[in-house]
């Protein structure tokens, strides 16, 4: 197919090359840029973007914000390649503003129904035995504005609330392992240091199996917005169990129905009661090129399109994708290596003809057979009052003349 | 051993763990940054390290910096977990400053034995089928400064011309696909946009093997410093050979023996003459924990021993660690996913006692059976006289105190 497009790639003869841009910058002319000395090494204290990117940015919604202190900022999915989140671009969801957390003074504190109730300094932690995973981390509102409808105007508010960073930290397992479990130990509650403290109870079967108090974060210490010092992560489970500036955790029989998993964090059913501890985030994937953010527009030819899948649940096995609204199929290509509650880069040649109207769709499969539903059956088992958990099959049109417009299709 | 080492863990009792630090934000009292509401969503305009992290940053050596246009900085490894390099502390190298890239005017040129000399733009680029890739990237003259004995203060100066990175990009291969390689093409010269136009001539066969001409890292665009908008990625060989602000690839049919591949950049050799085009980075590793950025003062008792390794000829397979100089040796538990070509982050437990003297070394190997030599034993091979491709088994002394020293030790 590449070679079959190879006519509309768009690269040009080195005659028709010439005739775009400022004529002095391009080749075979030496460009202004290299005919005098830039700046050295380490100009700058810590490294940042060109300057040519300042568009690629953390955004808000200004009507779900009415208090920056407990909002959420997007991340610009449109413009992310591979798999890392940037820490910089890491998307955000406080409850009560960003701590100012002095690491000097933090400590964690394991309490409740233990043997030996502990304190840990951030210095006692990296001593101790540590892990380095690739992790996803989703809010579970993320697409919740989109139940009734389409009504975002791009891939950055639409799945925007998604990240995925290399995490560093102890396996909360080990630490449990030092202040010992009472037998009827069943439940953990986490409990963040911010102004609200944010609290979430946790089986503890999860905390034996997976869950990482980190202080890593993309190789270097958790930024301030996921964290700093010390937060958990919880691989695969709704964001909000990922408690941030975390300073204590408790060991109990029972959760301990919080504000954050009753009144917020639960899925209200068609027939008026409320799903709880709905933690897994359920498989899901977004096509991220193109997408209304970046267009065909005067385009043609060939296009590789690429997106993102992840699942909760394990890894994905697969991404299909259509064009044509779902009526066929065909299988993408997934990045290697695939990592288990990780997000996975999936691609897929097309040629796309102007005056061509296409919907573009993508469904993942994981690992356990978890497929994606589409929106209509979505609807059809949980109704449209729920905020949380929506993993519907994302349509993206292709209008002629290039731009892409976010849709749902009924099916 | 964790098990053991329980008694010394530094987890502290609720009482005891109350006595150090402000009493005031201690445990079980609410800390004073959880009593107001902190700033909200994107206060930033791109997200930045917590003011107590301000400390971990790239650095020079000022007496290897005579002009800071033609310099390097390190990557402070020390304070790095996991594999991924943040690229705001990505070492930099550079011949001629950094210049400052006008996306929309820049272009590829690619021309010489091609049957279609062509010209691409950066949105043609990111049309093309693309690969995503972790992989380490190490400037030849890592460690250079230690042919003769011990010199550098710490690890972020032994070893700190090393930073790994997710890379995207276009197969170099599908570009010379499209621009159709003459019969007798066996090298092609690459060359940036910087002042110094730095040049490398690369095989034919590595670039249809594995090169990617990359515009992502770490998921969002190449940094400045690292060749924004385009940079060749070059997996496993030396750093100067991933040409930044690429703007010309010509393809010929013998190497050019520029500046940079006769007067630098290559292996001065005992009988004085130099070896050529020496491009892999050979099987290494590094302590980074304990080291003397990161000693043990004041802290006996359990100590996760932590490090990197890699090579340029594939993935890392094992790595062993001496406390006692190279007497006795351990193997290290491998962080998954071990990749190809990419830092690989090595652990170990330890004991150490207040008053023990320990001379900590790490040995790795990779899946192609080469093996780290000590220093005496790449001396007696290569002499003193080179700068480039030292690969030694290196030492950190822990004093009885705790201190960790950079020394060399003869075998």
């Amino acid at each position: 197919m590449l070679k079959a497009a190879a006519g509309t790639l768009g690269a040009a003869s080195l005659a028709r090359g010439a005739a775009a841009g400022n004529p002095d910058n391009l080749p075979p002319n030496p460009p202004e840029w290299s005919r005098s000395l830039g700046p050295g090494v380490i100009e700058e204290a810590y490294g940042t973007p060109s300057r040519h990117e300042a568009h690629v940015l953390r955004r808000y919604v200004p009507w779900l914000t009415q208090d920056r202190q407990s909002s959420v900022s997007f991340t610009p999915l449109a413009e992310m390649h591979g798999i890392i989140t940037p820490s910089g671009l890491h998307f955000e969801r406080h409850h009560g503003g960003v701590p100012e957390v002095d690491p000097a003074d933090w400590r964690l504190m394991i309490h409740g129904l233990v043997e030996r109730p502990l304190l840990f300094t951030l210095e006692d932690l990296k001593r101790l035995p540590s892990v380095s995973r690739i992790h996803f981390i989703e809010c579970p509102a993320n697409g919740g504005m989109e139940w009734r409808g389409a009504q975002m105007s791009g891939v950055q508010y639409t799945h925007g609330m998604l990240s995925c960073s290399e995490w560093t930290g102890v396996p909360l397992k080990l630490l449990l392992a030092q202040t010992g479990l009472r037998p009827n130990a069943s439940w953990l509650l986490a409990e963040g240091g911010d102004a609200s403290l944010m609290t979430r109870s946790l089986p503890i079967a999860k905390a034996l199996d997976d869950i990482i108090v980190a202080y890593g974060q993309n190789g270097e210490a958790v930024r301030p917005q996921q964290g700093y010092p010390v937060r958990l992560v919880v691989p695969g489970w709704e964001g909000n169990v990922w408690v941030k500036w975390l300073r204590r955790i408790e060991v109990g029989d029972r959760p301990w129905y919080h504000r954050e998993e009753t009144r917020h964090y639960t899925d209200l059913m068609p027939d008026g009661r409320a799903r709880k501890f709905t933690f897994v985030n359920e498989v899901n994937s977004v096509i991220t090129f193109p997408c209304p953010e970046k267009p065909l527009n005067g385009r043609p030819g060939f296009v590789e399109i690429a997106g993102l899948a992840w699942s909760g649940a394990g890894r994905i096995a697969r991404v299909d994708v259509s064009v044509d609204g779902g009526d066929t199929w065909r299988t993408a290509q997934l990045q290697e290596p695939v990592l288990d509650k990780a997000l996975t880069r999936f691609r897929i040649p097309w040629e796309w003809r102007e005056g061509e109207r296409a919907f573009l769709q993508s469904r993942a499969m994981d690992e356990t057979g978890r497929v994606q539903p589409t929106i209509t059956a979505l609807r059809r088992a949980r109704g449209v009052e729920s905020i949380y958990h929506r993993n519907a099959i994302h349509t993206w049109l292709v209008e002629p003349d290039g731009t892409v417009v976010n849709v749902q299709i009924d099916d």
